[in-house]
Parts: C-alpha cells; structure tokens; sequence
C-alpha cells in the first residue's frame, strides 16, 4: 500500500494487565508502522486513503516480546567447559585451562565479522520465532578496540527485530591489562570516541562483582559515559552483595540485572526509581545458583523484566518460555507478572516504553495474534504456542 | 531400492561408551531396515544386489532417542489449574474445582478418535524433530473401557517412530468406582480380555501411591496381566516411600518410574536387578519436588534411563534436551550418563534393547547424524542441535 495504512479488524485484545481480553471484537489502524488508532472494531474511525484490511479472525493479539539482556554476538561454544564444571571441576581451574568468558573472547577475535553476523543472525531468528521483536546485544566479548568495535558493528547489521545495542567493553578485564582500573581508561580514552563517532551505541553497561570491577571504579566509568548521553545498565548483584544494584539506582540507570544478592534496603531502593530489575533465571539454572527475590520486588512496587540472558557460558538457551516457565515456577511471579516482565516492563529496561511494549496510539505495531490460550504461554518449556508475529504492522516470515 | 539394501559409509561412529568417536572412518549396510554390518569403512564387505549408497560425509553417528516414559494421548489442557497451583492453590481445592487427572479425563472421554489422533500425531512429530525413534505411550485417562481402549487404539495408529503402547488403566480411580480395589478388579474383568483380543498392549503401568492404589492390590493386580505375558512397569516412589520400587524389583518389571523418595536398600536392589529406573526430571522441576539419587543409582550399578513422562499435568513439555539437561545439572549425570539413558537403557526399560538402542548388527537402522558435538546436545534448553534422523535405515522428513 503506497499510503502505508493497514487496518487489523475482529481481534481479542489483550488487556494492559494482561488479566483477560477486553469484552469486544477490536481494530487497529496502523501507518508506516506506528499505532493511529485502537479501540472497538464497532468505534472504528474511517480511514482516508488506500489501506489494506487484515481480518484476524477473532484471534487474540497482544505486545510481542522484548528481550531486553543477551550477548548473541559470539563465536564458539563453551559446552566442554560445561560438562566440566557440571562434574566438578572449578572456575579457577576452567580459567586455568583457558575456558571462562576469555575462551568466547579468544574465538570472536579471530572470527570474521561475515562469520559473526552469520552465527548472530540465526539466533535472532530463533527469538523472532519465539514472538520476540525487539532484541538487546551487548558486546563484551571483544575486550579489544578492534573486536568491541566489530561485535557492535554486527549487531547493528542484523535484520529482523529492532536491535538494541550495548557496550559492554568491561566485561572481563582482558590479559593484555595488569588492573581494572587501567583497563576502563583504555575502554573511555580509545574506545568511547569511536562508539560516539561510529554511532554504534548509546547504552553502557558493566559487570559489578568483587574482585572483578568493583563499585567506586565503576561510577567514575559509568558517569563519563552518561557525560556523554548514554544510558546505563549494570550487571549487579549476581554473585554477591556488590553495591552494583545501589549504584545503579544511584545513577538512575535503565536497569539493574541479575540482582540475586539484595536486601530488603535495595529492595526499597527500587521501589522507589525508576530502575528496571531484569531478572535472568536461565541463568540462575544452569549456575545452580538461588533465585533472586522476584516477589518481594513486585509486592514492594518495583518494576521487574524477564530475559534470557543467552550467552555461551553462564545461559547458553534462547528459550523464552522457559525463563518464564522458571519465573513462575522458581520465582512465584503470576502469569501476567510474566507477560508484564516480557514486554512494557522490558521496554523500560531498554528506555523504549514510549514506542513499545504495549499496543496504544503512536507506538509500533509490534504484537502477537495466536488462537492458543494466554495460560498456554511461559508454561510448556521449549514450546511456544502457534502464532503470528507482526513487527511495525508487517507479518513476520521466517 | 527393490533390494531394500542401503551402505551409509564415511560418518565419525560414537563409541558405545559415548565416551568419544571411533577413529576411522565407518560404514554401514542396512537391509530392510535393519543392520547387517557395521565396521570401519575399510573393512566394508561387497555386498550381492543393487544397494543405495549415502554418503554421510563425515558426520557424527549415533543412535537415536528413545523416549520411554510418556502420557501422549489426552485432550485438553491442564495449562489453567498450573496457574493456580503456582499461585499456591491446594491440590485437594484444585480437584474440587474439577481439576488434576480427572479433568484430564472429563476432556479424552468427549474427544472422538480422529480429533484425538490429530492432536496426538502433532506430539509425536514433536518428538521426531528432536531425534526420537521410539515413543512410549501410556493410555490412563479414560478410566473407563471405552475410553482405555480408544486412547490405545490411537496410540496404535500413530505414525512415524515406533510406539510401544502401555495399559495405564490404574492410574487413578475414577468416579464411578467406590474404591481402589472394585476398580483394579473391573480393570482385570472388564478390560484386559479387550486388550488381548485386540492386541493393543503388552504392557501394564500402575500409579502406586500411599491413599492411592497400594502395594498389596497392585501386586495381585500386576500378577495377573504377568500371567497373560505383559510386561510391567510402575510409577514408583514418587511422592513417598510407597513400596512400589520394591514391588517392581520383585516382580522383574522392566522399570519403576520417578524413584525419588528410595533409601539406600531400593538402590542395592536396583542395583542387582534388571529393572531400569527411569528418572523423569522435567515432571520434577514442574512439580518442585526433590531430584531422584541418579548418581547414587548409577555408581551402585543400576540402570538409569530418562524420559520427559509428557502429560498435560505434572510434565507439559515434549524438551528431550531439557530433560537431559536437567539430569546434568541437578542429578550431576555426565553427559556420556544421559546418551546413555536416553538410548541403551530407555530400550531395556521397554524391554527393546534387542532391537534397538545401540547400533550393532541385527538392530534396527535407528540413528542421528549430526555436524554438531556431542556436547551441544542436551546442553541448550529448547534447542536440539541441527541433525538428521534415520529410522530403519529411512531419512525422516517434517
């Protein structure tokens, strides 16, 4: 259609709170992509101009799935390691035998950046299959200008969803530095302008752990970074209480992610901002670590997002309904705790809830229509119930 | 070929062990079906006739899945009464809403043959897309004859892997029976000389269960069909120490399914025992219950086979790499342990492994070829490396 214009009529829509369907057959009027107009097919404004007509057939629609936490941009696979560290073996000895996070950078280095888009591209559409149109990657298996430089550049080839970009240099510090702290000079002297030059990203984020990037070296790092317009975005509290998560909500970062390791203070804390708290229970699984406080979070009023954090060592799945299979299962959140965490509330992790995450006038037709029932979803792992995926109003084919 | 005669030659063959691939390159003649040799690709003797040759072009090889424990068959779903469990919801309130097995029930009785065939076949291609050559398929949610025998009927008329049907009549007491041991006896009465006539299975399954059908009926019970010539196997232990492990030894069945709650006598027992233990991991995690002792099992020498045990109530997913990952993780399996029990020893549990299970002469054709590691199998949730699956020396396409 020259104009643009499409009109999905004679739908179920979803509710905001995801606790039914509203009561009426219902339209959508779509141009270029964005939301005109919703409501009752029977209050339907008439439309000027050509638009073509899609009748969804009583189906239900509701927002697609924003993955708001993955490393997709990878080479090799960490799957020995995994069956080493499965029968005992420690980190420190895996590290010593060149395994950890340092063996994914050691094979993305060397692997071109054809190869790279090649393996990321078909990950991104295994999400899409699974209903996902909105995709965060975060580099960090880089560790060098060059390797950061090519991960984001992948990232933004990629085709299909909307790709969120993330610059996530200090993730490990690489062996070519003696400290951390050094490490993060590099990454703002010789890395930050090009990011800013090349447009890859306006999004940071970091690892927060003891012994590792620790808090006070973080702020400074973070800070130049939101100097210059990025928004920011911690790996906080995985492992232990770090100070990641305070910090986070101490510079209003978009979100504050994995968060196993808070106590009822940080909890407060998030109550009270606007920090998203990604929640990542894949990898909780395969870590065979505890789950973080998902319902204290949500009792107390803060705003909590769902993501697979799929990456080759410590979450190597993509399955979104598992995540939230093991949110319900593990974490007692509500079946509309899940959607709500997939979808709006991942928007806010990725600073885009004014232009995703729910179906309302001026944002992207990004949704679902399935004839499955909404308690068929987040339950069977492995399995996403069939349904149709439509991104900025076009129906996805893959 | 109107010989029926094939040669796979140059593929890697993994150990029995799974502990590595042979060196050399392997071939395989197949006829009609089934393995007439199989040896390093030097040694391959000439074969008399007209034979296609496959080239498998340097391909892992290895045998394919059995899956040995499912509940296939049923209509409905239970996706509901999940919900509200989670949400903490008692069994007991559950049951009185109509939920649990009857529920279950309440939908196959009203279901006709050909809507429940539909719905069953698509599970099995389910199954077959992740490399599964053999499906176990219990009836156990009719209850009654007419529907016992419809659900095995279907089961019988499934196609694609080979189906092994199990009679599950004793899985729960339905309504119209006042106790346990009226329904056993209307069972033995009523509805065996049916499956005979028919010959609709050469198996017996119970749920033995304290409060549901108990050791001293189930062994009369099970006697019985013992003396019509089927084979047994039991759901065992599940919840407690209800006996039925120790039951299935006695009676030499095939397998006692979930052994959870077992001490270290029932594991001796096994040990010395051709009873497979069959460990359903997956219904588990559904159930947030304990993990069965696998490792101690496996070290006292038992056998150990898993299966996802699919039904729409306590395990509603089909993930045959999630079920090994489980086991990894949770059971501390190793890897080589779960190829182990998803193929050899699944056989032994169904009494098959003279056919299948391993790929030596006289066997069945029954494999997986793959580029992928071994590794990368029952590694990512929800993910089933890229692999092709032959049955009977076939390529199956879906």
């Amino acid at each position: 259609m020259a104009s643009g214009l499409k009109i999905f009529y004679n739908f179920q829509l979803v509710k905001p709170d995801f606790s039914g369907v509203l009561d009426q057959p219902q339209a959508m009027v779509v141009k270029a992509g964005r939301i005109q107009w919703i409501g009752p097919l029977s209050q339907q404004p008439s439309v000027k101009g050509l638009a073509a007509k899609v009748n969804l057939k009583n189906q239900k629609v509701f927002p697609s799935f924003i993955e708001c936490h993955t490393h997709t941009v990878f080479a090799g696979t960490r799957a020995d390691e995994f069956e080493q560290r499965n029968q005992g073996v420690s980190y420190l000895e895996i590290a010593a035998r060149g395994g950890g996070i340092l063996s994914t950078v050691k094979n993305t280095r060397t692997t071109s950046k054809k190869e790279l888009l090649k393996l990321a591209q078909e990950r991104i559409h295994h999400f899409m299959r699974q209903g996902v149109s909105t995709v965060e990657v975060k580099s960090g298996y880089g560790l060098d200008l060059e390797t950061e430089i090519k991960t984001l550049e992948v990232a933004k080839a990629l085709k299909g969803p909307r790709i969120v970009t993330t610059f996530l240099g200090a993730h490990a510090k690489p062996k070519e530095f003696e400290n951390y702290e050094e490490y993060l000079d590099f990454l703002l002297i010789n890395v930050l302008p090009v990011l800013k030059k090349k447009k890859l990203s306006r999004r940071v984020d970091i690892f927060i752990e003891k012994n590792f990037f620790e808090v006070e070296a973080a702020r400074k790092y973070l800070k130049k970074f939101q100097d210059e317009d990025f928004d920011v975005t911690i790996h906080a509290n995985q492992m232990s209480q770090s100070g990641g998560a305070s910090l986070a909500i101490e510079l209003q970062a978009r979100s504050a992610d994995h968060v196993i390791h808070i106590n009822d203070e940080d909890i407060h804390e998030f109550s009270r901002s606007k920090t998203v708290a990604v929640l990542l229970p894949a990898a909780d699984l395969y870590m065979q670590c505890e789950y973080p406080p998902a319902r204290k979070l949500i009792d107390a009023g803060a705003t909590v997002a769902l993501a697979t954090d799929f990456n080759p060592g410590s979450s190597p799945t993509q399955d979104v309904m598992l995540v939230g299979l093991l949110a319900r299962l593990e974490m007692k959140m509500s079946l509309s705790e899940v959607f709500l965490a997939y979808t709006i509330n991942a928007a806010k992790a990725l600073g885009l809830e004014n232009e995703e995450g729910s179906l309302e006038k001026g944002k992207w037709a990004n949704f679902i229509c399935t004839t499955a029932d909404m308690t068929d979803f987040f339950y069977s792992a492995g399995h996403v119930p069939a349904h149709t995926l439509f991104i900025r109003g076009n129906k996805v084919k893959i």
